[in-house]
Protein backbone atom coordinates (compact mmCIF):
# COMPACT_ATOMS: atom_id res chain seq x y z
CA UNK A 1 0.00 0.00 0.00
CA UNK A 2 1.31 3.44 -0.88
CA UNK A 3 2.04 5.73 2.07
CA UNK A 4 0.54 8.90 1.13
CA UNK A 5 0.02 11.93 3.19
CA UNK A 6 -1.64 15.47 2.06
CA UNK A 7 0.30 18.69 1.15
CA UNK A 8 3.63 16.76 1.51
CA UNK A 9 4.25 16.14 -2.66
CA UNK A 10 6.21 18.23 -5.61
CA UNK A 11 3.65 16.89 -8.58
CA UNK A 12 6.33 14.95 -10.04
CA UNK A 13 6.51 12.85 -7.13
CA UNK A 14 2.93 12.50 -6.92
CA UNK A 15 2.62 11.54 -10.84
CA UNK A 16 4.76 8.89 -10.01
CA UNK A 17 2.71 7.15 -7.49
CA UNK A 18 -0.06 7.51 -9.70
CA UNK A 19 2.11 5.59 -12.65
CA UNK A 20 2.87 2.91 -9.72
CA UNK A 21 -1.04 2.77 -8.53
CA UNK A 22 -1.62 2.01 -12.75
CA UNK A 23 0.93 -0.40 -12.95
CA UNK A 24 0.15 -2.25 -9.98
CA UNK A 25 -3.94 -2.16 -10.80
CA UNK A 26 -3.25 -4.58 -13.81
CA UNK A 27 -0.15 -6.43 -12.38
CA UNK A 28 -1.54 -8.79 -9.89
CA UNK A 29 -5.03 -9.45 -11.81
CA UNK A 30 -6.09 -13.05 -12.97
CA UNK A 31 -6.70 -11.85 -16.76
CA UNK A 32 -5.87 -13.60 -19.83
CA UNK A 33 -2.04 -12.61 -20.85
CA UNK A 34 -2.56 -10.54 -24.05
CA UNK A 35 -5.61 -8.73 -22.32
CA UNK A 36 -3.08 -7.75 -19.88
CA UNK A 37 -0.52 -6.90 -21.99
CA UNK A 38 -3.01 -4.81 -24.34
CA UNK A 39 -4.67 -2.89 -21.43
CA UNK A 40 -0.77 -2.32 -20.09
CA UNK A 41 0.25 -1.07 -23.80
CA UNK A 42 -3.06 1.13 -23.35
CA UNK A 43 -2.86 2.46 -20.17
CA UNK A 44 0.77 3.18 -19.43
CA UNK A 45 1.75 4.62 -22.59
CA UNK A 46 2.39 8.21 -21.07
CA UNK A 47 -0.14 10.86 -20.99
CA UNK A 48 -0.19 13.39 -18.90
CA UNK A 49 -2.68 11.85 -16.04
CA UNK A 50 -4.57 15.00 -15.72
CA UNK A 51 -7.67 13.42 -14.72
CA UNK A 52 -5.86 11.36 -11.97
CA UNK A 53 -4.23 14.24 -10.56
CA UNK A 54 -7.31 16.78 -10.70
CA UNK A 55 -8.80 13.70 -8.70
CA UNK A 56 -6.08 14.05 -6.38
CA UNK A 57 -6.06 17.70 -5.89
CA UNK A 58 -9.17 17.84 -5.28
CA UNK A 59 -9.35 15.36 -2.50
CA UNK A 60 -6.75 17.11 -0.74
CA UNK A 61 -8.72 20.95 -1.89
CA UNK A 62 -11.57 19.26 0.19
CA UNK A 63 -9.03 18.30 3.35
CA UNK A 64 -8.79 15.09 2.22
CA UNK A 65 -6.38 11.99 2.65
CA UNK A 66 -4.92 11.89 -0.64
CA UNK A 67 -4.01 7.96 0.23
CA UNK A 68 -7.92 7.71 -0.28
CA UNK A 69 -8.62 9.09 -3.76
CA UNK A 70 -5.89 6.98 -4.97
CA UNK A 71 -8.27 4.31 -6.23
CA UNK A 72 -10.86 6.63 -7.55
CA UNK A 73 -7.82 8.18 -9.08
CA UNK A 74 -6.63 5.03 -11.02
CA UNK A 75 -10.82 4.47 -12.12
CA UNK A 76 -10.84 7.84 -13.43
CA UNK A 77 -7.66 7.30 -15.89
CA UNK A 78 -8.76 4.00 -16.78
CA UNK A 79 -12.11 5.30 -18.40
CA UNK A 80 -9.87 7.46 -20.30
CA UNK A 81 -7.73 4.99 -21.62
CA UNK A 82 -10.77 2.81 -22.60
CA UNK A 83 -12.44 5.73 -24.40
CA UNK A 84 -8.66 6.48 -26.16
CA UNK A 85 -8.79 2.86 -27.50
CA UNK A 86 -12.36 2.67 -28.53
CA UNK A 87 -12.51 6.27 -30.32
CA UNK A 88 -9.17 5.13 -32.29
CA UNK A 89 -10.87 2.22 -33.41
CA UNK A 90 -11.21 2.46 -37.40
CA UNK A 91 -14.96 2.09 -37.39
CA UNK A 92 -14.56 5.69 -35.36
CA UNK A 93 -12.01 7.94 -35.75
CA UNK A 94 -9.55 5.54 -37.46
CA UNK A 95 -6.56 6.71 -35.86
CA UNK A 96 -3.22 4.98 -36.00
CA UNK A 97 -1.33 6.99 -34.04
CA UNK A 98 -1.23 8.39 -30.44
CA UNK A 99 1.24 10.06 -28.23
CA UNK A 100 3.37 9.23 -31.03
CA UNK A 101 3.07 5.69 -30.70
CA UNK A 102 1.13 2.76 -33.06
CA UNK A 103 -2.72 2.81 -31.49
CA UNK A 104 -4.03 -0.11 -29.53
CA UNK A 105 -5.47 -2.12 -32.46
CA UNK A 106 -2.89 -1.05 -34.81
CA UNK A 107 -0.50 -2.34 -32.24
CA UNK A 108 -2.28 -5.80 -30.94
CA UNK A 109 -5.78 -6.25 -33.69
CA UNK A 110 -8.75 -4.78 -33.37
CA UNK A 111 -10.07 -7.85 -31.24
CA UNK A 112 -7.99 -7.33 -28.79
CA UNK A 113 -8.54 -3.41 -28.56
CA UNK A 114 -12.13 -3.50 -28.35
CA UNK A 115 -12.17 -6.16 -25.33
CA UNK A 116 -9.03 -4.08 -23.82
CA UNK A 117 -11.19 -0.93 -23.73
CA UNK A 118 -14.33 -3.17 -22.07
CA UNK A 119 -11.97 -4.67 -19.28
CA UNK A 120 -10.30 -0.93 -18.94
CA UNK A 121 -13.94 -0.19 -18.12
CA UNK A 122 -14.83 -2.65 -15.77
CA UNK A 123 -11.97 -2.68 -13.98
CA UNK A 124 -12.32 0.89 -13.04
CA UNK A 125 -15.71 0.31 -11.40
CA UNK A 126 -14.04 -2.38 -9.80
CA UNK A 127 -11.66 0.17 -8.61
CA UNK A 128 -13.96 2.65 -7.70
CA UNK A 129 -15.71 0.19 -5.31
CA UNK A 130 -12.44 -0.37 -3.60
CA UNK A 131 -12.18 3.28 -2.25
CA UNK A 132 -12.45 3.84 1.46
CA UNK A 133 -14.03 6.29 2.07
CA UNK A 134 -17.26 7.66 -0.48
CA UNK A 135 -16.99 4.14 -2.86
CA UNK A 136 -20.58 4.10 -3.67
CA UNK A 137 -20.67 7.76 -4.83
CA UNK A 138 -17.63 7.63 -6.69
CA UNK A 139 -18.66 4.36 -8.07
CA UNK A 140 -21.97 5.97 -9.25
CA UNK A 141 -20.25 8.75 -10.16
CA UNK A 142 -18.01 7.48 -12.46
CA UNK A 143 -20.46 5.26 -14.10
CA UNK A 144 -22.86 8.05 -15.07
CA UNK A 145 -20.05 10.48 -16.54
CA UNK A 146 -18.67 7.32 -18.61
CA UNK A 147 -22.25 6.81 -20.09
CA UNK A 148 -22.67 10.69 -21.01
CA UNK A 149 -19.19 10.63 -22.35
CA UNK A 150 -20.30 7.84 -24.69
CA UNK A 151 -23.32 9.68 -25.63
CA UNK A 152 -21.52 12.29 -26.47
CA UNK A 153 -19.19 10.54 -28.46
CA UNK A 154 -21.99 9.30 -30.44
CA UNK A 155 -23.05 13.03 -30.87
CA UNK A 156 -19.68 13.65 -32.33
CA UNK A 157 -19.17 10.66 -34.65
CA UNK A 158 -22.66 10.50 -35.56
CA UNK A 159 -24.73 13.42 -35.19
CA UNK A 160 -28.23 13.24 -34.43
CA UNK A 161 -28.46 16.59 -32.77
CA UNK A 162 -31.99 18.12 -31.20
CA UNK A 163 -33.35 19.95 -34.58
CA UNK A 164 -32.98 23.40 -32.66
CA UNK A 165 -29.26 23.45 -31.65
CA UNK A 166 -26.83 26.06 -33.46
CA UNK A 167 -23.07 24.94 -34.10
CA UNK A 168 -22.26 26.70 -31.07
CA UNK A 169 -25.26 24.84 -29.02
CA UNK A 170 -24.02 21.62 -30.34
CA UNK A 171 -19.86 22.35 -29.95
CA UNK A 172 -20.93 22.71 -26.32
CA UNK A 173 -23.25 19.66 -25.98
CA UNK A 174 -20.48 17.84 -27.44
CA UNK A 175 -17.93 18.61 -25.79
CA UNK A 176 -19.70 19.20 -22.10
CA UNK A 177 -20.26 15.57 -22.73
CA UNK A 178 -17.16 14.02 -24.34
CA UNK A 179 -15.22 15.95 -22.62
CA UNK A 180 -16.37 17.92 -19.40
CA UNK A 181 -18.36 14.68 -18.32
CA UNK A 182 -15.06 12.94 -16.77
CA UNK A 183 -13.12 16.01 -15.76
CA UNK A 184 -15.87 16.96 -13.68
CA UNK A 185 -16.10 13.86 -12.33
CA UNK A 186 -12.64 13.12 -11.49
CA UNK A 187 -12.87 16.25 -9.42
CA UNK A 188 -15.93 15.38 -8.10
CA UNK A 189 -14.51 11.91 -6.66
CA UNK A 190 -11.92 13.58 -5.19
CA UNK A 191 -14.47 15.84 -3.12
CA UNK A 192 -15.98 12.18 -2.30
CA UNK A 193 -12.84 10.29 -1.14
CA UNK A 194 -12.19 13.51 1.24
CA UNK A 195 -15.74 13.04 2.36
CA UNK A 196 -16.25 16.63 1.38
CA UNK A 197 -19.45 18.86 2.69
CA UNK A 198 -21.89 20.28 0.26
CA UNK A 199 -20.51 23.52 -0.43
CA UNK A 200 -16.79 22.38 -0.88
CA UNK A 201 -18.51 19.48 -3.46
CA UNK A 202 -20.63 21.75 -5.08
CA UNK A 203 -17.73 24.39 -5.70
CA UNK A 204 -15.13 21.37 -6.74
CA UNK A 205 -18.02 20.30 -9.18
CA UNK A 206 -18.23 23.83 -10.44
CA UNK A 207 -14.64 24.28 -11.06
CA UNK A 208 -14.56 20.75 -12.60
CA UNK A 209 -17.10 22.06 -15.20
CA UNK A 210 -15.05 25.38 -15.85
CA UNK A 211 -11.44 23.41 -15.93
CA UNK A 212 -13.68 20.93 -18.33
CA UNK A 213 -14.62 23.86 -20.97
CA UNK A 214 -11.44 25.02 -20.72
CA UNK A 215 -9.46 22.19 -22.01
CA UNK A 216 -11.45 21.69 -24.27
CA UNK A 217 -10.70 25.64 -25.82
CA UNK A 218 -7.40 25.08 -25.20
CA UNK A 219 -7.57 21.95 -26.90
CA UNK A 220 -8.96 23.40 -30.06
CA UNK A 221 -6.77 26.63 -30.48
CA UNK A 222 -3.77 23.80 -30.00
CA UNK A 223 -5.17 21.77 -32.86
CA UNK A 224 -5.64 25.14 -34.85
CA UNK A 225 -2.10 26.41 -34.22
CA UNK A 226 0.28 23.26 -33.48
CA UNK A 227 2.30 21.33 -36.58
CA UNK A 228 1.79 17.93 -35.99
CA UNK A 229 5.25 17.52 -34.82
CA UNK A 230 4.10 18.98 -31.58
CA UNK A 231 0.71 16.97 -31.44
CA UNK A 232 2.06 13.34 -32.48
CA UNK A 233 -1.39 13.19 -34.55
CA UNK A 234 -2.06 14.85 -37.63
CA UNK A 235 -2.51 19.04 -36.93
CA UNK A 236 -5.38 20.66 -37.96
CA UNK A 237 -7.30 17.95 -38.25
CA UNK A 238 -10.35 18.40 -36.90
CA UNK A 239 -10.24 21.16 -39.03
CA UNK A 240 -9.87 19.15 -42.23
CA UNK A 241 -12.90 16.65 -41.53
CA UNK A 242 -14.97 19.75 -40.76
CA UNK A 243 -15.55 19.23 -37.01
CA UNK A 244 -16.41 22.15 -35.39
CA UNK A 245 -14.11 23.61 -32.74
CA UNK A 246 -14.34 26.88 -30.75
CA UNK A 247 -11.68 28.73 -32.96
CA UNK A 248 -13.72 27.93 -36.18
CA UNK A 249 -16.87 28.83 -34.44
CA UNK A 250 -15.59 31.49 -32.06
CA UNK A 251 -12.63 33.11 -33.71
CA UNK A 252 -9.07 32.63 -31.88
CA UNK A 253 -8.98 35.66 -30.49
CA UNK A 254 -12.54 35.11 -28.49
CA UNK A 255 -11.46 31.52 -28.26
CA UNK A 256 -7.92 32.89 -26.07
CA UNK A 257 -9.96 35.71 -24.47
CA UNK A 258 -12.43 32.60 -23.00
CA UNK A 259 -9.60 31.12 -21.82
CA UNK A 260 -8.36 33.80 -19.62
CA UNK A 261 -12.11 34.24 -18.21
CA UNK A 262 -12.28 30.74 -17.51
CA UNK A 263 -9.12 31.19 -15.23
CA UNK A 264 -10.68 33.93 -13.42
CA UNK A 265 -14.02 31.80 -12.92
CA UNK A 266 -11.42 29.56 -11.44
CA UNK A 267 -9.45 31.63 -9.28
CA UNK A 268 -13.04 32.59 -7.37
CA UNK A 269 -14.64 29.25 -7.20
CA UNK A 270 -11.18 27.93 -5.19
CA UNK A 271 -10.60 31.09 -3.31
CA UNK A 272 -12.66 29.91 -0.22
CA UNK A 273 -10.60 26.93 0.04
CA UNK A 274 -7.50 28.80 0.87
CA UNK A 275 -3.63 26.97 0.93
CA UNK A 276 -4.90 23.28 -0.14
CA UNK A 277 -6.21 24.71 -3.31
CA UNK A 278 -2.68 25.43 -4.65
CA UNK A 279 -2.36 22.74 -6.44
CA UNK A 280 -5.70 22.96 -8.23
CA UNK A 281 -4.42 26.66 -9.11
CA UNK A 282 -1.57 25.30 -10.41
CA UNK A 283 -2.73 23.05 -12.81
CA UNK A 284 -5.88 25.53 -13.75
CA UNK A 285 -2.59 28.16 -14.89
CA UNK A 286 -0.76 24.77 -16.42
CA UNK A 287 -3.86 23.63 -18.45
CA UNK A 288 -3.69 27.33 -20.08
CA UNK A 289 0.12 26.92 -21.50
CA UNK A 290 -0.31 23.22 -21.77
CA UNK A 291 0.66 21.61 -25.10
CA UNK A 292 -0.82 18.36 -26.37
CA UNK B 1 -42.10 1.03 -9.60
CA UNK B 2 -42.90 -2.04 -9.86
CA UNK B 3 -44.64 -3.51 -7.59
CA UNK B 4 -43.86 -7.09 -6.73
CA UNK B 5 -44.01 -9.41 -3.90
CA UNK B 6 -42.29 -12.61 -3.40
CA UNK B 7 -43.67 -16.10 -3.99
CA UNK B 8 -46.93 -14.65 -6.15
CA UNK B 9 -45.65 -14.47 -9.78
CA UNK B 10 -45.84 -17.08 -12.69
CA UNK B 11 -42.78 -17.07 -14.82
CA UNK B 12 -44.19 -15.20 -17.29
CA UNK B 13 -45.53 -12.67 -15.27
CA UNK B 14 -42.00 -12.31 -14.01
CA UNK B 15 -40.81 -11.87 -17.58
CA UNK B 16 -43.10 -9.44 -18.34
CA UNK B 17 -42.24 -7.55 -15.24
CA UNK B 18 -38.45 -7.56 -16.10
CA UNK B 19 -39.00 -6.50 -20.15
CA UNK B 20 -40.97 -4.09 -18.65
CA UNK B 21 -37.85 -2.96 -16.66
CA UNK B 22 -35.43 -3.15 -19.59
CA UNK B 23 -37.63 -1.02 -21.20
CA UNK B 24 -37.73 1.32 -18.72
CA UNK B 25 -33.97 1.90 -17.84
CA UNK B 26 -33.36 3.15 -21.28
CA UNK B 27 -36.59 5.43 -22.14
CA UNK B 28 -36.12 7.70 -19.31
CA UNK B 29 -32.44 8.58 -19.77
CA UNK B 30 -30.94 11.64 -21.36
CA UNK B 31 -28.08 9.90 -23.91
CA UNK B 32 -28.38 10.56 -27.60
CA UNK B 33 -31.53 9.35 -29.60
CA UNK B 34 -29.22 7.09 -32.01
CA UNK B 35 -27.50 5.52 -28.98
CA UNK B 36 -30.72 4.54 -27.22
CA UNK B 37 -31.78 3.00 -30.86
CA UNK B 38 -29.06 0.90 -30.86
CA UNK B 39 -29.49 0.17 -27.02
CA UNK B 40 -32.63 -0.74 -27.43
CA UNK B 41 -32.30 -2.98 -30.55
CA UNK B 42 -29.61 -4.77 -28.64
CA UNK B 43 -31.23 -4.83 -25.45
CA UNK B 44 -34.93 -5.72 -26.41
CA UNK B 45 -34.40 -8.04 -29.31
CA UNK B 46 -35.84 -10.97 -27.50
CA UNK B 47 -33.86 -13.65 -25.33
CA UNK B 48 -34.77 -15.87 -22.86
CA UNK B 49 -33.52 -13.57 -19.89
CA UNK B 50 -32.14 -16.44 -18.40
CA UNK B 51 -29.92 -14.62 -16.49
CA UNK B 52 -32.30 -11.63 -15.02
CA UNK B 53 -34.61 -14.81 -13.76
CA UNK B 54 -31.93 -16.91 -12.26
CA UNK B 55 -31.32 -13.27 -10.18
CA UNK B 56 -34.79 -12.86 -9.29
CA UNK B 57 -35.46 -16.34 -8.21
CA UNK B 58 -32.29 -16.70 -6.17
CA UNK B 59 -33.62 -13.54 -4.09
CA UNK B 60 -36.39 -15.44 -3.49
CA UNK B 61 -34.84 -18.61 -2.80
CA UNK B 62 -32.96 -16.32 0.12
CA UNK B 63 -36.48 -15.05 1.32
CA UNK B 64 -35.62 -11.86 -0.31
CA UNK B 65 -38.47 -9.55 -1.83
CA UNK B 66 -38.02 -9.58 -5.42
CA UNK B 67 -38.59 -6.27 -6.18
CA UNK B 68 -34.93 -5.46 -4.39
CA UNK B 69 -33.30 -7.73 -7.06
CA UNK B 70 -34.99 -5.91 -9.89
CA UNK B 71 -31.93 -3.30 -10.62
CA UNK B 72 -29.35 -6.28 -10.30
CA UNK B 73 -31.58 -8.20 -12.92
CA UNK B 74 -31.40 -5.86 -15.58
CA UNK B 75 -28.13 -4.73 -14.80
CA UNK B 76 -27.11 -8.79 -15.60
CA UNK B 77 -29.17 -8.86 -18.78
CA UNK B 78 -27.36 -5.48 -19.97
CA UNK B 79 -24.00 -7.04 -19.51
CA UNK B 80 -25.43 -10.15 -21.55
CA UNK B 81 -25.93 -7.87 -24.47
CA UNK B 82 -23.13 -5.49 -24.19
CA UNK B 83 -21.04 -8.70 -24.87
CA UNK B 84 -23.36 -10.44 -27.13
CA UNK B 85 -23.22 -7.07 -29.27
CA UNK B 86 -19.28 -6.63 -29.03
CA UNK B 87 -18.60 -10.48 -29.65
CA UNK B 88 -20.53 -10.19 -32.82
CA UNK B 89 -18.19 -7.63 -34.20
CA UNK B 90 -16.38 -8.41 -37.46
CA UNK B 91 -13.54 -7.95 -35.76
CA UNK B 92 -14.32 -10.91 -33.15
CA UNK B 93 -16.64 -13.73 -34.46
CA UNK B 94 -18.46 -11.63 -36.96
CA UNK B 95 -21.65 -12.68 -37.01
CA UNK B 96 -24.46 -11.21 -38.99
CA UNK B 97 -27.62 -12.89 -37.75
CA UNK B 98 -28.39 -13.45 -33.59
CA UNK B 99 -31.99 -14.03 -32.68
CA UNK B 100 -33.39 -14.95 -36.60
CA UNK B 101 -32.54 -10.50 -36.54
CA UNK B 102 -29.39 -8.11 -37.87
CA UNK B 103 -26.98 -8.29 -35.32
CA UNK B 104 -26.55 -4.75 -34.04
CA UNK B 105 -23.68 -3.85 -35.97
CA UNK B 106 -25.36 -5.14 -39.10
CA UNK B 107 -28.66 -2.63 -38.17
CA UNK B 108 -26.42 -0.17 -36.88
CA UNK B 109 -23.15 0.28 -38.41
CA UNK B 110 -20.35 -0.64 -36.11
CA UNK B 111 -19.65 2.66 -34.56
CA UNK B 112 -22.66 2.70 -33.54
CA UNK B 113 -22.90 -0.86 -32.32
CA UNK B 114 -19.37 -0.34 -30.60
CA UNK B 115 -20.57 2.40 -28.20
CA UNK B 116 -23.83 1.17 -27.76
CA UNK B 117 -22.33 -1.81 -25.92
CA UNK B 118 -19.89 0.86 -24.12
CA UNK B 119 -23.13 2.26 -22.99
CA UNK B 120 -24.79 -0.83 -21.72
CA UNK B 121 -22.05 -1.64 -19.96
CA UNK B 122 -21.65 1.57 -18.02
CA UNK B 123 -25.48 1.99 -17.59
CA UNK B 124 -25.37 -1.70 -16.12
CA UNK B 125 -23.00 -0.43 -13.10
CA UNK B 126 -25.06 2.42 -12.79
CA UNK B 127 -28.07 0.35 -12.04
CA UNK B 128 -26.71 -2.17 -10.17
CA UNK B 129 -25.42 0.89 -7.94
CA UNK B 130 -29.17 1.64 -7.66
CA UNK B 131 -29.94 -1.73 -5.54
CA UNK B 132 -31.83 -0.44 -1.95
CA UNK B 133 -29.74 -3.96 -0.11
CA UNK B 134 -26.29 -4.84 -1.16
CA UNK B 135 -25.38 -2.68 -3.88
CA UNK B 136 -22.07 -2.41 -3.13
CA UNK B 137 -21.73 -6.03 -2.95
CA UNK B 138 -24.09 -6.46 -5.95
CA UNK B 139 -22.20 -3.97 -8.19
CA UNK B 140 -18.43 -5.24 -7.19
CA UNK B 141 -20.12 -8.74 -8.09
CA UNK B 142 -21.07 -7.19 -11.43
CA UNK B 143 -18.04 -5.75 -12.72
CA UNK B 144 -15.69 -8.52 -11.14
CA UNK B 145 -17.74 -11.18 -13.54
CA UNK B 146 -17.66 -8.71 -15.90
CA UNK B 147 -14.25 -8.76 -16.10
CA UNK B 148 -13.69 -12.34 -16.30
CA UNK B 149 -16.37 -12.66 -19.33
CA UNK B 150 -13.80 -10.57 -21.19
CA UNK B 151 -10.59 -12.23 -19.97
CA UNK B 152 -12.30 -15.52 -21.22
CA UNK B 153 -13.49 -14.39 -24.68
CA UNK B 154 -10.07 -12.95 -24.91
CA UNK B 155 -8.93 -16.90 -24.47
CA UNK B 156 -11.60 -17.96 -27.02
CA UNK B 157 -11.21 -15.48 -29.24
CA UNK B 158 -7.39 -15.69 -29.28
CA UNK B 159 -6.00 -18.13 -27.27
CA UNK B 160 -2.88 -17.67 -25.13
CA UNK B 161 -3.50 -20.62 -22.54
CA UNK B 162 -1.02 -21.56 -20.12
CA UNK B 163 1.50 -24.07 -21.77
CA UNK B 164 0.34 -27.39 -19.43
CA UNK B 165 -3.29 -27.27 -20.27
CA UNK B 166 -5.06 -29.72 -22.01
CA UNK B 167 -7.80 -29.05 -24.31
CA UNK B 168 -10.08 -30.52 -21.39
CA UNK B 169 -8.37 -28.08 -19.25
CA UNK B 170 -8.91 -25.01 -21.76
CA UNK B 171 -12.43 -26.02 -22.22
CA UNK B 172 -13.48 -25.82 -19.15
CA UNK B 173 -11.41 -22.35 -18.63
CA UNK B 174 -13.09 -20.88 -21.07
CA UNK B 175 -16.24 -21.72 -20.45
CA UNK B 176 -15.95 -20.90 -16.38
CA UNK B 177 -15.15 -17.53 -17.44
CA UNK B 178 -17.13 -16.68 -20.50
CA UNK B 179 -20.16 -18.14 -19.74
CA UNK B 180 -19.76 -19.30 -16.51
CA UNK B 181 -19.01 -15.94 -14.34
CA UNK B 182 -22.37 -13.98 -15.56
CA UNK B 183 -24.63 -16.78 -14.60
CA UNK B 184 -22.67 -17.35 -11.26
CA UNK B 185 -22.98 -13.55 -10.39
CA UNK B 186 -26.22 -13.28 -11.25
CA UNK B 187 -27.19 -15.99 -8.63
CA UNK B 188 -24.87 -14.07 -6.65
CA UNK B 189 -26.70 -10.80 -6.82
CA UNK B 190 -30.10 -12.35 -6.10
CA UNK B 191 -28.68 -13.33 -2.97
CA UNK B 192 -26.79 -9.98 -2.33
CA UNK B 193 -30.57 -8.37 -2.75
CA UNK B 194 -32.22 -10.75 -0.30
CA UNK B 195 -29.26 -9.59 1.94
CA UNK B 196 -28.97 -13.92 2.33
CA UNK B 197 -26.67 -15.22 5.07
CA UNK B 198 -22.90 -16.78 4.13
CA UNK B 199 -24.51 -20.66 3.94
CA UNK B 200 -27.31 -19.04 1.67
CA UNK B 201 -24.79 -17.20 -0.80
CA UNK B 202 -22.48 -19.91 -0.51
CA UNK B 203 -25.20 -22.75 -1.71
CA UNK B 204 -26.67 -20.30 -4.57
CA UNK B 205 -23.17 -19.64 -5.80
CA UNK B 206 -22.09 -23.55 -6.02
CA UNK B 207 -25.35 -23.62 -7.89
CA UNK B 208 -24.62 -21.15 -9.72
CA UNK B 209 -21.70 -22.28 -10.73
CA UNK B 210 -23.50 -25.33 -11.85
CA UNK B 211 -26.22 -24.18 -13.68
CA UNK B 212 -23.35 -22.22 -16.14
CA UNK B 213 -21.43 -25.68 -16.54
CA UNK B 214 -25.02 -27.12 -17.41
CA UNK B 215 -25.89 -24.23 -19.66
CA UNK B 216 -22.70 -24.37 -21.42
CA UNK B 217 -22.69 -28.28 -21.94
CA UNK B 218 -26.52 -28.37 -23.19
CA UNK B 219 -25.25 -25.32 -25.86
CA UNK B 220 -22.73 -27.56 -26.94
CA UNK B 221 -24.82 -30.65 -27.27
CA UNK B 222 -27.60 -27.95 -29.14
CA UNK B 223 -24.75 -26.80 -31.24
CA UNK B 224 -23.77 -29.86 -32.32
CA UNK B 225 -27.31 -31.66 -33.06
CA UNK B 226 -30.09 -28.88 -33.92
CA UNK B 227 -30.51 -27.45 -37.59
CA UNK B 228 -29.97 -24.07 -38.40
CA UNK B 229 -33.74 -23.37 -38.54
CA UNK B 230 -33.60 -23.93 -34.89
CA UNK B 231 -30.40 -21.37 -33.81
CA UNK B 232 -31.25 -18.77 -35.42
CA UNK B 233 -27.53 -18.81 -36.53
CA UNK B 234 -25.23 -21.65 -38.60
CA UNK B 235 -25.64 -24.39 -36.63
CA UNK B 236 -22.17 -27.03 -36.14
CA UNK B 237 -20.15 -23.29 -36.84
CA UNK B 238 -19.01 -23.54 -33.90
CA UNK B 239 -17.45 -27.14 -34.63
CA UNK B 240 -16.51 -26.06 -38.47
CA UNK B 241 -14.45 -22.95 -36.93
CA UNK B 242 -12.23 -25.82 -34.66
CA UNK B 243 -13.70 -24.34 -31.58
CA UNK B 244 -13.86 -27.03 -28.74
CA UNK B 245 -16.90 -28.53 -27.75
CA UNK B 246 -17.78 -30.98 -24.64
CA UNK B 247 -19.27 -33.09 -26.93
CA UNK B 248 -16.00 -32.86 -29.13
CA UNK B 249 -13.85 -33.60 -26.25
CA UNK B 250 -15.51 -35.85 -24.50
CA UNK B 251 -18.54 -37.29 -26.93
CA UNK B 252 -22.31 -36.49 -26.98
CA UNK B 253 -22.97 -39.44 -24.68
CA UNK B 254 -20.69 -38.51 -22.01
CA UNK B 255 -21.90 -34.88 -22.11
CA UNK B 256 -25.58 -35.95 -21.99
CA UNK B 257 -24.72 -38.21 -19.10
CA UNK B 258 -22.98 -35.03 -17.26
CA UNK B 259 -25.68 -32.91 -17.65
CA UNK B 260 -27.68 -35.58 -15.53
CA UNK B 261 -25.00 -35.44 -12.74
CA UNK B 262 -25.17 -31.45 -12.57
CA UNK B 263 -29.00 -32.03 -12.38
CA UNK B 264 -28.87 -34.20 -9.42
CA UNK B 265 -25.99 -31.78 -7.96
CA UNK B 266 -28.30 -28.80 -8.45
CA UNK B 267 -31.10 -30.59 -6.12
CA UNK B 268 -28.90 -31.69 -3.45
CA UNK B 269 -27.44 -27.74 -2.98
CA UNK B 270 -31.14 -26.76 -3.43
CA UNK B 271 -32.95 -28.92 -0.71
CA UNK B 272 -32.11 -26.76 2.59
CA UNK B 273 -33.71 -23.88 0.75
CA UNK B 274 -37.29 -25.72 0.73
CA UNK B 275 -40.39 -24.73 -1.08
CA UNK B 276 -38.92 -20.76 -2.01
CA UNK B 277 -36.25 -22.34 -4.43
CA UNK B 278 -38.85 -24.14 -6.07
CA UNK B 279 -38.48 -21.87 -9.20
CA UNK B 280 -34.40 -22.60 -9.40
CA UNK B 281 -35.84 -26.35 -9.34
CA UNK B 282 -37.82 -25.56 -12.52
CA UNK B 283 -35.23 -23.61 -14.31
CA UNK B 284 -32.79 -26.18 -13.90
CA UNK B 285 -34.91 -28.91 -15.21
CA UNK B 286 -36.24 -26.32 -18.20
CA UNK B 287 -32.21 -25.62 -19.14
CA UNK B 288 -31.76 -29.02 -19.39
CA UNK B 289 -34.82 -30.00 -22.21
CA UNK B 290 -34.20 -25.82 -23.71
CA UNK B 291 -33.89 -25.22 -27.31
CA UNK B 292 -31.68 -22.09 -28.36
Amino acid sequence: MLELKTHHFTNDELLTHVERALEHTIANRPLAQKLKEAINYALLGGGKRVRPMLCLHCCAAARGDIQHAMPAAVAIEMIHAFSLVHDDLPALDNDDLRRGRATTHVAFGEALAILAGDALLSIAMEQALSCKIGSAHIAHELATSTTEMISGQVLDTLGGFPKDFNPAQQLELIHRQKTGALIRAACRMGAYAADANADTLDRLTRWGETMGLMFQVVDDILDETQSSEHLGKSAGKDAAQGKMTYPKIHGIAWSREHVKELLDHSEQLLKPLGEPAQPLRDMAQLLTTRTK
